[in-house]
This record gives C-alpha cells, structure tokens and sequence, in this order.
C-alpha cells in the first residue's frame, strides 16, 4: 500500500514518527499529565534538545500525535473509499479501515479516548475540526441507508456512536492472544450492528462475500514504516 | 427504591457519599493523578483532617470510588432481574440498569473508564473481583439466547463487549440536552444490538411491550439520597 501514499507523507520524517510511537506509548502508560518530557528522551534514547526540534511543549506532542492519527485515518478512508458501493458496503469499508487502525495502534486511541481534553487552545480546535470531518463520513453513510418504511428509524447521533462504541472500547478488552483474530473480529461486529445478535448468522445475507474484498486483509500500522 | 435497599445502605455515611461524589467529579475533570488531596478539600469545603478520617490515600479515595458504583450496579441488577423473563428479557434490563446508572453518573463512569489502571495491589484486585462478577452477569445472559441452527454465530465476548462498548461510549458524546432522553436511547440501542440497524423497526417484533416495564422510566442516581 505504501506506494499509494502522497510522495509528502513517504517522506514523512522517520525519526518523529518513532517519537510519536513512542511518546503514544508512554502517555497511554502514564497518562499525558504524568509523563514528563524526561520520561519520553529516558524512552526515546533522544537528547531534551534533539526532543524540543520537533516540538516546543508536551502538549504540542500531543497534538501531534492525534493529529496524525486522524490523518493516517482519513487518508486511508479516501485511498479506499469507492463510490460505486452502496451506503451499506461502504459503511463496512470505513469500519475495517477504522478497526484495523485500532487493533495496530492501541496506544494512540487509548491517548485520543482518555486525553481528548488534555488539548488547549489552537490545538484543541483543529483536532476537533479534524474529528468532525472523521465523523461526519459515517453520519452521512449512515443517513444513507435505506430505512424501514422508507424513513429513519434509529437517530443518527445513536446509530453513528453505537458503531464508534462497540468499535473503539476495544481497547479495554482485546486481548490478541486470546479474541478473535482480526478479519473475524470486524465481521461479527459489523454482523450485529447490521442484522443483530438475535439474526447474526443469516445466512441469505451474503452481505460479507458480495461486495470487493477491500483493505480488511491488510493489517496496517499508523507507523508503517517503522513497525 | 429506597426502601429496597438494604438497612445497611440505607444508614451509609451521607457525608462519604458527597465526598465521593464530589471526588469522582474532579477525578474525572482533572484525572486521578492529576487531583491532590487538596483540590478534594477545596471542593467539599472539608478540612485535610476531615477528609482522612475517610480515607488514607487517594487511592483508597479513588477505590471507594470504584467499589461503589460497581456494588450499586450489582445490588440494583439484583432487585430488578427476574429469573422469570427470557434471556433476552433480562439483557434488556440489565442493559436498562446499566444504561441508566451510566447517565446519571457520567463522572463516575468516566472515572471507571480512564482510571482502571490508576489502583495497585489490593484495591485492584477486589475491583476486578468485582467487574468479573458484573460482566459474568451479562456474558450468562447472552450465553442463553438461542442461536442460529441451534449453535452461537458470535463470539461471546464480542456479543458481550460490543454491548458494553455501545452504551459505555456514551460518556464521550452523550449531551442531555441534544439526545434522545433515556427511555429512547436505550430502547435504540437494544434495537441495534438484537436487530441490527438495517431492520431495527421490525413492526412485528413488538419486544419492546411484550415484557414487563422494569426500570427504564425510574431514573436513579448512584447517590440518591444527595442527589
């Protein structure tokens, strides 16, 4: 997949991004307010001076590192969205996208759910300019689907966040060893938001083999590169 | 409710659950690590002395905390459940009391989610006792719903963590004055967990009405004698 990437993000500095991996660590460890910068240089085996080239306060590593998340998200949603499928197979190609990022970057979504307020100011805007983007590709999917009587029968606000819920509180319990592998793992969640646990195994609803295998086979990591 | 609890409950320190109360709010604006003793103190306006006469550490503070909501969860979970409903009957009011808990008690939730890792040594090890009860409770319940061709098409701990996650998540978007009040949330909810978005409103499955009303119209706050 890496040659489909923008020439800007292939040469993306190497070494911030394995300070970004690292620092995501660390704070998803400690929790933002109690690493200190002596914490990530201690992790990184980088000098204060060579930490404060790439930014200039803790939280502006942060920033950085939720920014990129939110990047690498939306890029790869747009590098595999395809507007040939219907609302119902898209909405599958988002979540793999969004669950695959998940299960490779722990880290980083424990950091995006827990210091969601940990941002100020400048930063703090454009990370929510940047989220409401993210999530207003699934509001619209969503509102896409056809609906029973040919209106809605589940809020939109309910329907999109139950999907990020069931999704994103992975990291509280997944256990790789131990849970189901990812492939499966997308499969059965999307199998209850769309037909439920009751009618899960359907099977006249060929849904999962009908549309284009997309990115779900391909595991991928936020930090492809280094990873 | 009141005179269902326990005599023991009833005659708990009034003024250990405003303190709690009131630490769980700063814990979940602040974060645990980031609260001292004496931001607790200024907020409930007690004296240091005062205060650990409760107490010893802020982690014994912050496991009061902990025990409380999950034994609340636990006592009312035993009070409402009703060996004489269906699995599925019983999943929806335990999700109800669950749901519920969580709305009147975002602070505590938030709490619970972000500062699981923040308890050590003992206080740990009897708040996962105590989660493991709780989630045992649910994981049974799904366990018993009939499956497809007799056999389960969904993982238990997907069934049961989706779940979770779906009305967990709430704490990160559920705004009171914008979204659908609690009867309604959670009845869209359990639409999506058992029938799935694509036929949530099934006319024929009128589940909804076929068992009896429990607690869903009974809001209740985990401390609701101050509350």
């Amino acid at each position: 997949m890496i040659n489909r990437l923008e020439p800007a993000t292939r040469h993306y500095d190497e070494k911030l991004q394995l300070l970004l991996k690292a620092s995501a660590k660390i704070f998803a460890e400690k929790g933002f307010h109690h690493t200190s910068v002596r914490d990530i240089a201690r992790a990184t085996k980088m000098s204060l001076s060579g930490l404060y080239y790439y930014f200039t306060t803790k939280e502006e590593l942060l920033y950085l590192i939720q920014e990129r998340c939110f990047v690498t998200l939306l890029q790869r949603w747009e590098q595999v969205a395809d507007p040939q499928l219907d609302a119902r197979a898209r909405i599958r190609v988002f979540a793999e996208n969004h669950l695959s990022f998940f299960l490779h970057n722990m880290p980083e979504m424990k950091v995006m759910a827990h210091e969601d307020e940990s941002l100020t100011g400048d930063f703090q805007d454009k990370i929510r300019v940047l989220r409401r983007r993210y999530v207003k590709v699934i509001v619209d999917l969503i509102g896409q689907l056809p609906g029973p009587d040919g209106g809605r029968a589940i809020d939109l606000r309910v329907a999109t966040f139950a999907l990020f819920g069931m999704m994103n509180w992975i990291y509280t319990w997944y256990q790789p060893k131990r849970d189901l592998p990812f492939p499966q793992l997308i499969e059965q969640m999307l199998r209850i938001y769309f037909f439920g646990l009751l009618k899960p195994g359907n099977v006249d609803e060929n849904w999962f083999t009908s549309t284009p295998s997309s990115n779900h086979k391909a595991a991928f990591s936020l930090w492809q590169n280094i990873s």
